[in-house]
């Protein structure tokens, strides 16, 4: 039989790395011959939740057609966010949780969106439908990713639903779910070993809004002034990479995971925009978003809304 | 509580027309104030349905952002094959069973497409997710909608589950699936009241293929000469509407619904490249394409191959 990749976005979080694992375990008990793999190295938080429930990361890859026809996307659609040469395979399935762009098909697929606050929510339902039980420490993955995806059920993004399978979820793991939570976000948070380069890129995604090219780029920090204290540098590097990447907005968000604000700071030549996106408007080059955590909730509608 | 839309794709066919009547009424059991409406004329068809389960067309509208702020596309997603101002509102919902083209949001969305042969076939799984009960009346609709799209279970779109979903709402709404079935197709293919400006459009949806404009036209018949004897003045009007509309190619496809072949006449610049397609070349500009009766599984797949 021939394989079929399954993998998350580029810049993986935990819900991408832990989607891809999960959701390729199940097609494996559905007989299908499915591979995990990952567009990118880890980062504090996932290494963290791998550790904890016993998993290898999945294999790095840097392209995927000489290694199969047909793959899975979980936790993204977007072809900017995936694997360079995305255009040359076919893509069977999505599993995901964010708007749709920038991707289009030739034939039919299977492709399960919901308005959740993350992939592993709506795999559990999958495991459900499939009449699939999860195992303890796959579900410990599940439950990360939801941690991880929610801040902890604290973001706009939390639904009910994530709530309730995380709680199904923690169960099955036994784990404690606010202790080890905490415990996995501050893992995430520590940026202590991180250049600014690692920090721009870490959790970068690419869009496309209007006709502008677009990157939101989101850290985690239990203190936003262990990234801000080095500003003038990141500054630097934004507009290197502005420069260099041909983008019309850089932004750039440092998000406080103990009181859910962020600040951001937005370069290009539509930072202006972006900054007035949230009613705000910069103080030396940047700009507090109270009560703003989510990428694709807040930031992502609010940017696309002003820059169409 | 705000009004949300539920509709299928411009000249509308019966799985179209019954997944927004049937998907309203479930969102209502839900309490969504929820209204089916159409975005053209019913086909015999389906009005042979509606009439057969006690059901009046939903309202035919033009526009839809003057009436509501979100919608729920069923059966489609490509805008061009939607609401002329989709542009304008939000699209909450997909549920779908085609090719993802020509789609994109903002916001995160509950979007659920699947490989099946019919959107009826994912409607009959939402209904059991959320432990709503089908009316006999709604679950015939819902068999007529299989039965259309599947050519009584002859279409190679026709999967296991369409066959097991048709099953169990024939033995909800009490009808024997396969007499039904063929009486109604025969409703769909009585084309003696229809003009051939009317066939052109019945049942035609318009795709972009690489940098290509196309228009794919099917309409079903129990004799494929009630239209092919009309093929002069028929591609009069084929030339017309390519000049029209600045067309690269109008491909017209008559299936027999008793043997399950087609012929196709293609007019415009990418003609030649459309009958290659298929590995046929024309004769008296048309071409018998032999076990070819699905549209999204046969003929986009293949012309969107070969035009890219």
């Amino acid at each position: 039989m021939s394989k079929v990749l399954v993998f998350g976005h580029k810049n993986p979080d935990t819900d991408t790395i832990t989607s891809a694992l999960v959701y390729a375990y199940l097609k494996k008990q559905l007989g299908i011959h499915a591979e995990a793999v990952r567009l990118g190295e880890l980062n504090n938080e996932t290494a963290y939740a791998l550790e904890k429930f016993g998993f290898n990361a999945p294999r790095l890859v840097e392209k995927v057609a000489g290694e199969a026809a047909q793959v899975i996307l979980v936790d993204h659609n977007e072809r900017q966010q995936s694997a360079d040469d995305i255009a040359e395979v076919q893509v069977t399935e999505v599993i995901d949780h964010h708007r749709i762009a920038n991707f289009e098909t030739a034939d039919p697929l299977y492709y399960r969106a919901e308005p959740v606050g993350c992939t592993a929510t709506i795999l559990n339902k999958i495991f459900k439908e499939n009449e699939v039980e999860i195992p303890a420490n796959y579900a410990g993955l599940m439950l990360s990713a939801i941690i991880s995806d929610t801040l902890l059920f604290k973001s706009p993004t939390c639904t009910e639903q994530d709530v309730k399978a995380a709680n199904e979820l923690a169960a099955i793991a036994d784990v404690d779910a606010a202790e080890y939570g905490l415990a996995m976000l501050k893992a995430g948070a520590d940026l202590s070993d991180k250049s600014l380069e690692d920090l721009l890129s870490l959790d970068a995604k690419e869009f496309s809004m209007g006709d502008h090219k677009v990157v939101i780029a989101q850290v985690n920090a239990v203190d936003v002034n262990d990234v801000l204290d080095r500003q003038a540098d990141l500054e630097i590097l934004l507009n290197n990479t502005v420069a260099e990447k041909g983008l019309d907005l850089f932004f750039f968000v440092v998000t406080d995971i103990i009181n859910n604000d962020s600040v951001a700071v937005a370069i290009g030549a539509q930072a202006e925009k972006a900054y007035a996106a949230f009613n705000v408007v910069a103080d030396n080059n940047r700009a507090l978003l109270k009560g703003v955590v989510s990428r694709k909730k807040q930031i992502v509608p609010a940017l696309t809304d002003a820059l169409k």
